[in-house]
Parts: C-alpha cells; sequence; structure tokens
C-alpha cells in the first residue's frame, strides 16, 4: 500500500474534544471518523487492526473447542420476552417496529439467540458440553458514550456462550476460557491485562471475572490487594470492616446540633472522627419512589451495585420531601416512620459511642450503640471498598484502588436462560434438566483503543507488531533522486514477495512530514531510505518504539526485515 | 472438527415451508435456523462457508486497489436527509429513536457513509481515484421474504465505492470492477455466473449492471439474445417493436361490445388480433393517486420500472372510481376527461386499423388510426421485451426471457450522492467540481444459498472446495474396531498436520446415516475407512460430484486426499 493513496487524513493538531490518547490519535492518524455520538466509520489502517484482533480471538476460541456461528443484529422482540429481559432492559437497548408492526430489537448481547440456536440440539446430555461464538455487531444505547472507541453505542464483539450439564463442568470450561482470554491479551500485546471479580449485573449469575488494562484513564475502579492476589471490581469487593466498639458504653443524649447537616459538620460540630459517626444514605427505588433509608459508618460510602443485587431493583439518590416524613439532614436509626425500608451496613454492626440524627430538625444523638438501640437490626455489605481497606482474601489491610479499562468479560450464568427460556435436556436417568451456560465477551474496538492507550508515546501509537496495520514502513526521502527511489520500490517489491505487509511512503514531503506521519500510523518497522543512507550504501531499520536500530546494506535490507518482522511475531505468540 | 461435535441438527424430511432446494438443504443440514421472518442465525457450517466467500471477496476487492473500511450498521437520520434519501425511501428502511429522541436508522446500503468518510480526505484532484469498500451486516424490511438465503431481511453485503474526476475514469475503473466481479464467480464456484444491463433504481445514476445466475427458482426476469451477446434485466430491457401499419386505414366505427371488458374478450368479440387493440392500463401516482392512463399494444404488458423512470416517482395500479371519469373497461385515447396524464408505447406509433375503448359504456370503436385521430400523441418505451421479441442491440428477434439470481451488481452512480451531500474537489485548474461514483455490492448469504441451487444433488449440496466448510469429510465406519480407529484417528491427524480442514465422523452410526449426514455438509472430498477396505489395506477416497474414485494405501491416503484438495483449489483458481 502506497501511504500517498492511503484514504484519511492525518494531522497535527490535538482535536479539542479527545480526553484520552487513543481517540486523539486515532482521529488524528485517519483511523476513524465520528458519524454521530458514539457511532464510528473506521479508514483501512483501524479496520486492519480490528480485522488482526478478531483473527487472534478467532483463534483462540477455536482453541478451546468454539464454533463459529452467527446471530442476527436485529431479533424479534418476543425472543427476549422469553427471557424476560425485553421488559427489564431500558433505554440502552434500541427498540423499532417493523414493516408489519412487529416489536424488534439490536442486539447488545446475544443470551437469547443462542438458548434459540441450540435448543433442539441439545436435547439429550450426551451432546454436551459445547461452545458457539460470533464476531458481530452489537449497538446498545449508551447514556454517556466517551473517550473515543473506549465506550460506544455500535461496537464489534465476540461473544461466546457454552453449554454444560454440571457446574464443575462449567467451571472447568469456564478455567479454560480464562487462560484463552489471557492469551488473547497477550498475543495483541497487552499482557499486563488482569482478570478480576466482577458483579454480573444485567447477566444475571454469580462467578464473573472482567479482563481489566489498568490505566488512569479507564472507567472502572479496581480494588487490588499488594499482599495476596486478590482482585475485583470496586462494584464487587467485599467490605470488611475490623469491629470497633469501646468497653464503656456512653449514654444515649440528645445534642442541639444547628446548621450541621453533612456528615463532616456534625462530625466537627461534635468534635468526633467519622468513623465514630452513623451515617444515613436515603435513595428511592426506580419502581414506586419508595424510601430506602441506609446507614453505613461515616467515613464510608456506599457501593450502589450491592445495594442494587441485595433489593433486586434500580434505585436512585433519593429526593426528600415533606411528605417523606424524614428529617433531611438529621436522620437516625432511633424514631424513624414506620413502613420505611431501613438498612444497615456491616461498618456499624456492634460499635457503640457513635453519633446520629435524631429525626428532629437541628438534633443528633451521641452515644449511640447499635447493639443497645437499635437490636433488631440486620447488617449486610453495602459499603465500598476503600483504599488501605482489609483484603477480603488474605485479611490484611493492603487494598489498593486503581483505575481500569474493561477489556472483556466472563460469566457463569447458571440456568438463568435455560429456565426461562425452557431449554431443557435429558440426563443419563432420563430426567429432564436445564442446562448451565457460562458466556464470554470481548469488545473488539475497545481492545484496539485500549493497545493504543497503553503503548504510545507522544507522537502516536506503538502498535505491537501482531495487530499493526501494517508490518513494515519504507520512509524513502527524496524520490526525485534516482537511486532512493530504485531502492525503495525494490524494497516495497521484495517485501511483499517475501509475504511483508507494508506501507510506502513515496511521497515528495519534507522528513519532518513523513515521520510524523508514520508516527501516527505506528507500524513497528520502518525503513529509512535516503541519499545520505546510500552513499554509504545502506538503509536504516528502526524500531517505533526505538528498541532497534540497525544499518543494513541495500541488497540484504529486504530479507532482514522480513526476519525482524518473523521474530517479533514470534515473540509475542512466545511469549502467550 | 468431531461431527458428533457439530452444533446443530441434520435431518432427512424436507421442511414444507421450504420452497427452493438451498434453503431445504441448509435447514435439513444445519445450516441455519430462522430467528424471524427473512431473519436467520448461522450455524458453524454455513459461517465456515460464508467467511471464505467473504474472503475470496476481500482479496479481488483488494486486488483492485480497494481499501477495506467499516461503515455503521446504524447512522442518524441527518446523514440521509443530506441525500433526501431518508425521505424518499419507504417503509423498507429500519428507522428508530435513540434514547436522546434523534432518528436513527439501519444502513440498507451505504453511499451516505461513504462520501461522509472521505469528503474531508477528496479535496483535492491528486487523490483521486480512489475506492473503498467494507463488508457488513445490513438490515433491509423486505415485504416478502423468501427462499431461504436468497431474499432475506438482515444480510452481510460487500458493498464498495470508488470516486473519481471523469466520466472515463469511472468507467475504466467500473471495467475493472466488472472482471473482479467475474472473478469472484469463478472462485467461489460459479463462472456461469453472467452479467446483464440492469435498472438503477434507488441508487440513481444510469449505467449499471446486475450479475445473474440464470436458474428457474430466480426472481428476476433477464432478456437474453441468442444471436449476440446482449443480455439485460428485464426491467431495463429496451422494447422493440416494428412499426405495422396497413396500407389503408378504415374509418373510425363506434361498435356496441356489451359485457366486453378484457382485451382477450373484446378481441374475441370484434373477431380481431390483441396486436390490433390499443389497450388502456391505468396507474395511480402513489403521492397523489392521480391517473396516469397508458396506451399500449394489446398483446403487450407495461414495465412499470420503465414508466416510474419516465414519471420521476412510484406508482400503483388504479382503483377506478366514478369521480374519476374514466369509464372502466372501455378506455380510449379519444374523448378522455381533461387534465389527465395519458402516455402512449412505441408499439402502437403509427398504428392503424387498431380497435380501442370508446370512453362511453359498453361500447368500443374499430379503425382507430393514431396518425389521423390522435396526431399529438408523444410515444416512449413503457412495454416489457418479450420471448421472441426483437434485441435492441442486433435487431434479430432472437429474446429469450430466462429467470435468475441476482447475485452482485454494480453502478455508475454519476455525482448523484456527491452532489446533493456538497462533496467537492478543487480541479487542476482550482475549479471545485464534484466526484463521479461508483458503487458495486455483493450479498454474501445470498451468494452462498446460489452457489447450492446451482450444485447440488437430490441428496444435499455440493460444495466446490474454495468455500465448502471443510475440505476433507472422513467417514470411519464401525470404529469400534480397532484398526478402523486407529487407521482414521491418524488420518484425521495427519490430514490436520498437512493444513487441510477435515471433519470426522467417528460416530457409531449406520453408514446409511453416515453418509447422508455427509451429502447434506456437501464436502468435496471423502474418505471412507471401513473393515473391509482396510482388510485390502486402503481407503477410499472419493469426490462428493462423483467426478472420482480412488482406492489409495492407508499409509498413502493423507498425502494423496491433501494433493487432491490442493489440486481441485488449484484448478478452481486457474479458471479465474
Amino acid at each position: 500500500m502506497k501511504l500517498e493513496k492511503l484514504v484519511g487524513e492525518r494531522f497535527k493538531e490535538r482535536p479539542s474534544d479527545c480526553v484520552v490518547d487513543s481517540h486523539a490519535f486515532m482521529v488524528r492518524g485517519g483511523y476513524l471518523k465520528s458519524v454521530a455520538n458514539g457511532i464510528f466509520s473506521s479508514y483501512m489502517p483501524l479496520r486492519r487492526v480490528t480485522r488482526k484482533i478478531e483473527q487472534i480471538i478467532r483463534e483462540e476460541m477455536d482453541a478451546v473447542d468454539g464454533q463459529e456461528v452467527q446471530f442476527p443484529v436485529v431479533m424479534p422482540a418476543s425472543l427476549w420476552r422469553e427471557s424476560g429481559r425485553y421488559d427489564s432492559i431500558g433505554k440502552e437497548m434500541a427498540r423499532f417496529s417493523d414493516r408489519s408492526g412487529s416489536p424488534m430489537l439490536l442486539g447488545m448481547t446475544h443470551e437469547e439467540a443462542a438458548v434459540h440456536l441450540v435448543r433442539e440440539y441439545g436435547q439429550s446430555y450426551l451432546r454436551y458440553p459445547f461452545m458457539i461464538y460470533q464476531i458481530q455487531t452489537k449497538f446498545r444505547d449508551e447514556a454517556r458514550p466517551r473517550a473515543g472507541l473506549i465506550r460506544v453505542r455500535e461496537f464489534t464483539m465476540k461473544d461466546a456462550y457454552s453449554f454444560h450439564t454440571s457446574q464443575q463442568d462449567l467451571e472447568e470450561y469456564y478455567a479454560r476460557c480464562h487462560r484463552a482470554y489471557e492469551r488473547v491479551y497477550e498475543r495483541v500485546g497487552l499482557p499486563e491485562v488482569i482478570s478480576v471479580a466482577s458483579d454480573s449485573g444485567m447477566m444475571g449469575g454469580s462467578i464473573s471475572h472482567e479482563f481489566m488494562l489498568l490505566t488512569p484513564i479507564g472507567e472502572d475502579s479496581i480494588a487490588i490487594c499488594t499482599e495476596c492476589d486478590y482482585r475485583a471490581n470496586m462494584e464487587a469487593a467485599e467490605s470488611i470492616i475490623e469491629p470497633r466498639r469501646d468497653e464503656v458504653s456512653e449514654e444515649l443524649v440528645l445534642a442541639h446540633t444547628p446548621n450541621a447537616h453533612t456528615i463532616e459538620e456534625i462530625c466537627s460540630f461534635l468534635n468526633t472522627d467519622e468513623k465514630r459517626a452513623c451515617k444515613a444514605v436515603v435513595y428511592q427505588k426506580n419502581a414506586d419512589d419508595s424510601y430506602i433509608v441506609l446507614f453505613i459508618r461515616g467515613d464510608l460510602e456506599v457501593n450502589e451495585t450491592k445495594l442494587t443485587n441485595f433489593l433486586g431493583c434500580d434505585v436512585h439518590p433519593a429526593v426528600i420531601t415533606e411528605e417523606s416524613g424524614l428529617c433531611a439532614g438529621y436522620i437516625g436509626p432511633m424514631g424513624l416512620p414506620e413502613g420505611l425500608c431501613v438498612l444497615y451496613d456491616r461498618s456499624i454492626q456492634g460499635a457503640n459511642n457513635l453519633c446520629c440524627g435524631a429525626n428532629q430538625d437541628q438534633h443528633h444523638y451521641t452515644g449511640l450503640d447499635m447493639q443497645r438501640d437499635v437490636p433488631d437490626a440486620e447488617y449486610h455489605d453495602f459499603a465500598k471498598i476503600i483504599e488501605g481497606g482489609i483484603c477480603p482474601k488474605c485479611g490484611k489491610p493492603a487494598i489498593e484502588v486503581s483505575r481500569g479499562i474493561e477489556v472483556g468479560n466472563i460469566f457463569q450464568l447458571g440456568t438463568k436462560y435455560t429456565k426461562s427460556m425452557n431449554m431443557t435436556y435429558t440426563d443419563e436417568n432420563g430426567e429432564l434438566q436445564y442446562p448451565i451456560m457460562g458466556c464470554y465477551g470481548i469488545g473488539v474496538g475497545r481492545l484496539a483503543a485500549s493497545v493504543c492507550e497503553a503503548y504510545h508515546d507522544q507522537y502516536g501509537p506503538i502498535w505491537p507488531i501482531s495487530v499493526a496495520p501494517w508490518q513494515v514502513h519504507i520512509c524513502a526521502m527524496r524520490v526525485d533522486e534516482e537511486d532512493v527511489r530504485a531502492c525503495a520500490d525494490k524494497l516495497y517489491a521484495d517485501l511483499q514477495s517475501l509475504g511483508i505487509e507494508v506501507i510506502y511512503d513515496d511521497r515528495k514531503v519534507s522528513a519532518g512530514a513523513m515521520f510524523s506521519d508514520a508516527d501516527l500510523l505506528g507500524v513497528p518497522v520502518r525503513i529509512i531510505v535516503s541519499p545520505r543512507n546510500l552513499k554509504e550504501g545502506i538503509v536504516e531499520i528502526v524500531a517505533r518504539d526505538k528498541s532497534f536500530s540497525y544499518k543494513e546494506k541495500t541488497d540484504e535490507a529486504a530479507q532482514k526485515a522480513a526476519e525482524l518482522v518473523r521474530s517479533l511475531l514470534e515473540k509475542i505468540n512466545a511469549e502467550s
């Protein structure tokens, strides 16, 4: 491919709407163009990167006995009504009516389609286990697309679905898939991706993992233990709080706390630590706006995912009205209106000598003893794990919180979909059973952007050889000089006949323009043909990441570059 | 791949809803499953066929300097409003509102997205010509999906868009693409596909070709001259009628024609030939229901595509009300109500001694002379070409009409999209010009089904080696016998290590069940390992299409089969 003919524009200025580097480089390098909010067209360089990623994923899915299939993008609502998700999923699902008025939807995931495809096939235990996967376009109407390809509305995803006759079989296969995912990240050049325990969200099921690339621009927060191998998404991380109880319980005393509303104001006014406060956090259920009052230690925050999972329904932060009977800013566990949903976090279990709201305007209590004063409270884990918190696995106070991009996820789904969609098989004893499912997703575009986030310098992406749009980039300076033209043309032809993917820049532009375009395309091996070099009978072969730089005789350069490409490819595959 | 593990069910009975063989075999062979009307999921065998077709198309598009890109499935209405097609396309376009209420649509073709992608890039004449293409899912809400993958609502399509600075450059590139298309059909095993001139329909532009596989189950009618190379879709074929005028014009006479309504009834009643009738065919414009009366020779039919193109708007067969002033069954060119749109087909130009309606109940005229009686008539071509009709190219009465499946199309679009979407470039003289576009489409699934239509026997598809789901199918009979198991397992392993794609049937089923499954999978090379053969120290290598059958020594069979696969692949590529 001649660079001169490459459709797409490259430019220097960082667009003001690009908040992350991968987005900026992909716009500046002619990789993509926005069509609508969170919807992009890809130019050839990006399409070549995503096709290589797709092929790596395909090979690894085939290696764990996956069968590539294809589900439709457009599905009838009736299929999603079987699982109940047509109604339970909100605005993120795009819906329309077809010409006959039948309600249709755009697939954002394909559990229903997977069950539909194998429902008849999987009627005997003899046919298990099996796994089917596809690489297909999905649409999810995100409220806040951001960061280029990191969070979009339309995306290409590999989604896989496995079917099993026992939890043990699922777990064994799940472990194989976990390893296959690690190989995918290693092969695309991101061996640093880690897996973390995660919340299963709308997918159902219990055990699940997310694969995370740690980076400050990530949207997810991840709790990592520095003392053991515990890693979990904040949403899923259990919060462990050491019980704290003074030997002597003070008396409960009503205190006048004028103009103290926030936990900071109150603790400052009462001259006490936030860890000695029983803080009220109020939510309302989305369905009926009924109130939920949750008490938690003053220094902690509520993990809304845990709350939602506990309640089995969605909630939002409350708007406290006069009719609610709640006294905003002064809410405490004693003397609350009847009939409220009241929850207690484990962080205040057994604690005493706490301050709390008195459910009267401008008044708090001090000396609250949960055991003595709220004897009927039940305690659950609703708190966000904190930096320096106790590791749920090794018990040491060694939790660090990092940001990460989720570049894949795997779920043990259980029988949620097979039960709701009535998929059964006959077991060895002639009894009907529901198959147990796993599902496994990777977003292709987000993975491409993540590679770019992890590997770039200030000038552009540094693509790993396995996913680079091309393998070798020839920069021919001064092609108006005959020997430059001849040498570069020959290199281009020779490399192609050696099976190397080459982008060839023979434009009559300055060295600066040529190199900045090459930096934006991020091809790992660069060959520079210039009059000065040719005087010495050599060309330069340099790495985009500056890890090597060779001077090679012109007639050996193609062979040498091809060997270099092969050894880089072998290296990245050997590491996986 | 072991057949035992292949997800999908195969069975004997032809499903009653399958009207074409490819559909029946794909259902019976576990290739696809219907999800909704015209929407399918693909199992692994079909996905392997379509991926191979996609790769062949990709290689041929790359060979004509195409750059693979990707456009979105979901596009904003605003983009399609630029070209005017958001309003001009009807119910076949799926539309929905996103969560913010913005109108969106599902792409059924991507001219708008293509212009959007290159509008900035293509601002200088130096950047032309270029071609971009994608292989992507499309949705077209067909009123009548039918025949399995032949006419669906959701499909995968390769669509390509080229941009040029002159009509000549477009034409040269168009010819290259035409040849690339021929190579695609040759390489997928359909060298018999022909190209025919076609109507451009909603795509705009003038010159276009369709690639047709001739088959009785095709939806299109194609006019083919048996004397020259003229071939055209019926929709586009010019109808040539030799002028017929008797030397003596009879007088115009009013005839009472009670209860004669149809052209047959009238001609029979008047004892004349249908070729001597001036028939009225009445339409209404879709937009305002205004009437169009079209006069044509009695034995001919109206080509509604020509009529629509002439009028520039869509029409439907008329419902003739009393208010219309038309006298249904007795409509003729003389004495029509004022203000009607009246059209004349060339088939009656200059004709005399015709019968026609008299615009009075139960009356016709005889002796109509178009020159004398309707002197102001203008004549255009509105007639369908007929079997035995005159070839518009060589002038001989040698037209045959065949049925065909359209397996691809190419269009010279002109500046329809660049003008409407204001894409310009600066030419050599510094003047702004609109680029000239071509576009080029192939439906992947329909092509797969067409191969199956063309190549099957009563037992199943006979896939050409280039698109077959696997290259070799091992049938191991009686694997409970140790030597069969050992021989077949070794063959399976050896063939795979030789890089051959193998499906291996080692189930303990009858030979009949094994062979009927193999027939349904249609793999071109079959190896039969059986106790009887092994006694002679051989295995059988047979062709699915019965074109060869060898007995090979067991230890040479893998090598022989691999050579066979390679030679079949070379043969199909050599022919293209």
